[in-house]
């Protein structure tokens, strides 16, 4: 199986072809999928993928991801690259001064679509907001911390191995393993 | 020509038809429209308009609605319902406190669809945000004022008449007019 990995960003698509070197051969698919407007990643993920396999009809994973802070009612949630965009982490930052509940996860969600239709495969890494520390990565990667360190203090190998993309990659393997393997 | 009003929301359908009512038949058609992920209210309605007309082949209009705050960089923009949704109308004013420059504008973007291809019409609402005052409305209204009062202080025959969406109404009302006068 020849599997398209269909998203805007090319570094996506080398990632993926990486993570399944020698397990399945990958293809990057420049193909922009529209949204249902959703606030649940899943429904997102599923509504792209439904859209992609209708233009393509071949084997292929496309992927969605939000930020969720629970003191804002989920918020930036799938509008995450919007308010980074905007506001960003000061905005950020300014809404959560004060309050005490810290708590706020990435979720990612990989649906993968074939002629048996569509799976989802979801990674999740839970953290807390906190002020901004490190210089490595990008985004809400400075005022995100797990394990007392924010992504942005973590080398790029360590933050590719523990997050919400990584998980979802690995759920993905594991099943697509099994499958190939019955 | 019977005009597809596109709107999970019914009464979107019964303003559009009250206002065309003797010069166009109007039908509500509950279809939701994917997004493409977009900063411009034009581009987003464009794409739910070429959807829905793959999908139903007569003439029809959507429309898509944002709202921006200049000193925000234009946030909450297309993200303008789930932000309110969750950080709301409090996390605007948090987000403003100590701002200067107030100045904020409402845009709707109406989207027509026929054999010729897709049109848009454009109505604007320029304000500024003020501290919460009025009962009336939902949403922004409370905390967006133009010409002295906020949205939510205005009868709603008055906001019906001046709104973004009344504007961009207007300007379909006007094309189509003469279209069909020609």
């Amino acid at each position: 199986m020849k599997l398209a990995v269909v998203t805007s960003n090319p570094n996506k698509a080398r990632e993926v072809a990486a993570y399944f070197a020698g397990i399945l051969e990958v293809e990057h698919v420049p193909l922009e999928c529209p949204e249902f407007r959703h606030t649940e990643i899943a429904e997102i993920a599923r509504g792209k993928a439904e859209f992609a396999y209708r233009a393509l009809s071949r084997p292929l994973i496309v992927d969605d991801t939000g930020f969720f802070i629970d003191a804002l009612g989920g918020f930036p949630g799938p509008c995450a690259a919007y308010v980074q965009d905007t506001i960003g982490n000061e905005g950020i930052l300014r809404l959560m001064e004060g309050v005490a509940d810290r708590s706020a996860h990435f979720e990612t969600v990989i649906a993968f679509a074939d002629e048996d239709g569509i799976r989802t495969f979801q990674g999740v890494l839970h953290g807390a907001i906190v002020e901004p520390r490190g210089e490595k990565g990008f985004g809400y990667d400075p005022i995100f911390a797990c394990a007392g360190r924010t992504l942005a203090e973590m080398p790029l190998s360590e933050k590719n191995r523990i997050s919400h993309r990584a998980r979802a990659l690995e759920a993905f393997r594991t099943w697509i393993r099994e499958e190939r393997a019955s």
